[in-house]
Order: structure tokens, then sequence, then C-alpha cells
């Protein structure tokens, strides 16, 4: 089973990278971008064909692992 | 208009990073996680209305500073 989870900075939270992406894009002309916001994007092959116990256990890995919750969200895709 | 950009790295090039989640994740007992890829997610704010000149604005933000393509590889999607 092939799952995707995205983690991103959570709305309350500045952005830092997002903004110098931001920055950086308007320097080179991109003048129609406005707010960038920079995320994680993971995807991992899990030996499983139980999907309700890959929901669970990908849930586990992200809130111990890959998300950092305190500043961050995550969500995921099993396919 | 609202756009979200998923860069990868190319499959034929090493993901150290993903080499050392897929080894966390086994140390904290998640032996089922195979192959882990790890990318970057971005959401941009783009103020304008005409889709098609949006993706070709928006591919050209890719090669010139989102992606590396020589080792990543990138998508995009509008809404």
């Amino acid at each position: 089973m092939k799952a995707t989870v995205y983690v991103t900075i959570k709305q309350s939270v500045l952005d830092p990278q997002g903004n110098a992406v931001q920055g950086a894009l308007h320097s080179m002309g991109f003048e129609e971008v406005g707010k960038v916001r920079v995320g994680k994007y993971l995807e991992l092959e899990l030996d499983t064909t139980d999907r309700a116990e890959a929901e669970t256990r990908l849930t586990a890995m992200c809130e111990k692992l890959l998300a950092n919750t305190v500043i961050e969200d995550y969500r995921f895709e099993l396919n």
C-alpha cells in the first residue's frame, strides 16, 4: 500500500520559508504571487494490506515523528 | 487563484532524508514501512484569473526557482 503524507504549517504560525520564497519570486518579476506556504510531502510504501490498520499506524507515525503537531498540521492519503 | 506545487526527488536520485525517516520509523517499531521519499509541498496564492497564463507563469516559477530540475520533478494543481 502506498501512503502520501502532507505536512503543512498551521495557519496561525509564521512561515519564514514561505515569505522568503514569496520575496524571491517577486524579485524575479512574479508580482502576482501572494501568500506562499511551504510544507513537506512524503511518499511511503507500507507492507500491509489492512487499510484501517494502516490508517491507525500512519496517524501514530505522523503524531510521533513526521509532523510537529504544535506548529504543523498533517493529512494523508492511502492508495 | 490558488496553486499547489509538489516537488519530488527524481526516482533515479538517492534520497538520504527519506532513508533517514525510514530508519527512524523502523527504530520506533514501524517495521512495515518500506521506501520513503521526501519532497516539498507549496501553496501559493496567485493574483490572476487567467488559468492558461497562470499555468505558464507557474511552470516558469518551478523551472527557475521552486524546483532543481536536475534532480527534482515538479507538478502543480490550480484551483
